[in-house]
Formats: structure tokens, sequence, C-alpha cells
């Protein structure tokens, strides 16, 4: 297998488990077994002892594991355990919205420079950040050494967009525009395309119609 | 290969194609054989011709797929020839983004219904639709015959919420709130964790560091 497979498949898991010890936290717990993590989040106790083994944790037997310290043990081998800076380009509902999510929620996540190239919007301030012209993105990039680029904006720009901040030095992109992007092999690219989202959702509402008599599925 | 399987990466596929010729369709492109696509989207050409002969199209040697015809029959074979009616609850930034993005973007989607509990939204209005308490939700969705609910509320209440939202007939659920919901096994839903999806990318910007060691993958 190759060692890309077994690191995403564990990275989903760890960071399944990272949110899990989140929930638990925030409701005060401080200690929770396997058994009762799973019970609680419908996973499996084994697979939790496993992994999490795997790093050298290993669950108290009656006492279990303590909340807190496997929190930041996890933070540390996701790399959470220090702020990433990210950029935000494009700044209309849902790319305004993400900018005040990761602005206000996350400390792991700094909101470093803001983009548009609407002229209403260069110069307004958004928590705090002034929107610049999306020509200053290099300037921001370099200077802040930002990371991360979240792309959201209009569809017909994105691979623009996109091959600037690839230009600029970015590393990583999340991308809200529901494009198909032509990658550079070097930035690491995770497209949220809301509305493949709800594709598929629609598409097993629909499930014992059309679609499944297509797939040759027996029907319901 | 169980039929559950199947189907879930056929219909990745699919909802790709759809994408893709979306763009097509957008830039004025009428005709467009597999293997232009492929190049264009870096698809694989004979994947293409594999994944929609299984559905009877078949492209003409030399002149390829008509878009408009192919659109149209992805559309009916993802049942997104119908719209489907949604429901919003929580209309804070992001809630208020994914509504505004569905109202004004997606014939494919109707949103009939938004919901907060904050007396300071309710009776205002977003796209042309009064927010309403979420006391009133199984009203609406029985009124409307709304199908898909999309949560969008702090992590606290997402289960509670979550709940109502099965209780009132809901069919499928896009959750962003960022928690593990104890799901029922009727309806069927799709967690959209901005968070994680940055953990994930952050994880990749590690990934020469800590995580790779502690994975036992050789450092590039």
């Amino acid at each position: 297998m190759p060692a890309t497979a077994v690191s995403c498949l564990t990275l989903n898991r760890l960071s399944l488990y990272l949110r899990c010890l989140r929930q638990l936290q925030r409701r005060g717990v401080h200690r929770i077994s396997s058994q009762e993590m799973a019970r609680r989040f419908d996973l499996s106790a084994s697979q939790i002892r496993k992994d999490l083994a795997q790093f050298g944790e290993f669950g108290i037997r009656g006492v279990g594991y303590d909340v807190d310290q496997l929190l930041a043990r996890l933070r540390g081998l996701l790399g959470l355990d220090r702020p990433h800076n990210l950029v935000v380009v494009g700044l209309g509902h849902l790319g305004s919205a993400v900018a005040r999510h990761f602005a206000s929620n996350h400390r792991a996540f700094r909101v470093v420079g803001l983009f548009d190239n609407d002229p209403a919007k260069i110069g307004q301030e958004l928590e705090g950040l002034a929107i610049r012209a999306i020509g200053e993105v290099a300037a921001v990039v370099a200077e802040t050494a930002a990371e991360i680029g979240v792309l959201a904006v209009p569809a017909d720009v994105a691979q623009e967009v996109y091959d600037r901040l690839v230009e600029a030095g970015i590393e990583s992109v999340l991308n809200f525009a529901p494009v198909q992007l032509r990658q550079s092999p070097r930035v690491r690219c995770r497209t949220v395309d809301l509305r493949i989202y709800l594709e598929e959702l629609v598409y097993f509402l629909e499930s014992d119609g059309a679609t499944s008599r297509a797939l040759g599925k027996p029907g319901r």
C-alpha cells in the first residue's frame, strides 16, 4: 500500500478523533475510555485503540485516555500547535462568511489577507482587516508567510486567481469555486463544492428511482 | 463489490463530469471529445468513455459528445431535473451565506424555509423569505415537502436541531456544525467541516515534519 494511502486514511480518522475530543472537552469531560468514546460517537473502540497506540498513546485500563493530553498530542501530530496564516480571495457572501468564521473561531488559523477585485469593496474592513486589491496578493503572501489561500471567487476567474496564488508562493488552496482547476503539482488543493454535496444528497433521495435502475441496482 | 460502493464511486465521477460540462457550456462549447475533455480537466479519456457508455451515452468518433444533451442526461440521472426544496437552520455568517448561495445560484435547489432561534433575526427577511422560529420547522417541512435540511447552528445545539429536522420528516441533512452527530439510519447526512478541510491541508504542509516521522513515513 502506498504511504500516501495510509496517511490519508489515518489522517481522516485523526481529524475525526480531534473533533470528538473537542466536543468532550467543551462538555467538561476529562477522561474517556475507548469504549465510551466509541459508544458516544458511533466509532469502533478497537480501531481507536489501534490508531492511538500507533502514536504511543495508550489508555489506562479502567481510567481511559486523558482528554486534554490527547488533544494536545493530536494537535501536535497534525501541525495544529502553531498558527497557520491564510488569505481569502473573493469576498462575496461565501468568502466573507468563511473569513469571519476563521477570524473569530479558530486560533490555529490566522486570516492575514483579504482580497477582492471590486473597487467598492477594496479599502473596506472585515474583522479588522482591510480588503485589498488582488494585485497585492503576492506582496502580502511574501510579507506574512501565508501558507493557505482560500479561493471564493466566481467560477470564471477561479483558474486565473488560483494561478496567481500559486505564483505568489501559497502552498495549499481551499477552493470554493465550482470548477475543476488545472493544478500545480506543488500545491495541495481541496475543493469544497457545496452544489456537489447537495447533488450527492439528492442522488440518495432519488436512489430508488431512475438512477438506481440506470446503475443496475435492485430497487428498494 | 457491494452495490453502494459502486454507486458512490460512479456518483463522484458523474458529479465531476457534470461540473466539467457546466464549465464547457458556460464557455460556449457545444461538442467535446473524451480526449479533449480529459486533457482540459486532467481526467482519463477511457474512464470517461466507459462511465458514460454505462448510461448509453456514446460520443461520435471525430465529433464527440453533445455537451447540452449530455448535461441534460446526467442531470436526469442524478435527479437534478426537478427542483428540491431545502430549509436552512441557523442564520449566522455561514448559514446566511449558504442560504444566499442556493437562493440565487441554483435552480435545482429551492430555499423554502429559514430558521433561527435569535428573536432579533426572527421576522427579518433574507432573499425574500422571512426567518422563522425553529419551533415552526415541522410545519414548514410538512407544508413545502422540503427534503433537505442545511444545519448551520453552533456545535452545542447541532444534535438537538438535527433530531428536530429528522422528526420533521427531512430526508437528507447537509451539516456545517463541527460535530459528530448521532444519526438516524433513515436520513443521509453529509458533514462539511471547514476546519477539518483546513486541518487536512495543514497536515500536508507539515508532511515532511513531525507527522511523517510519527507515521513512519520516510522524510522528503
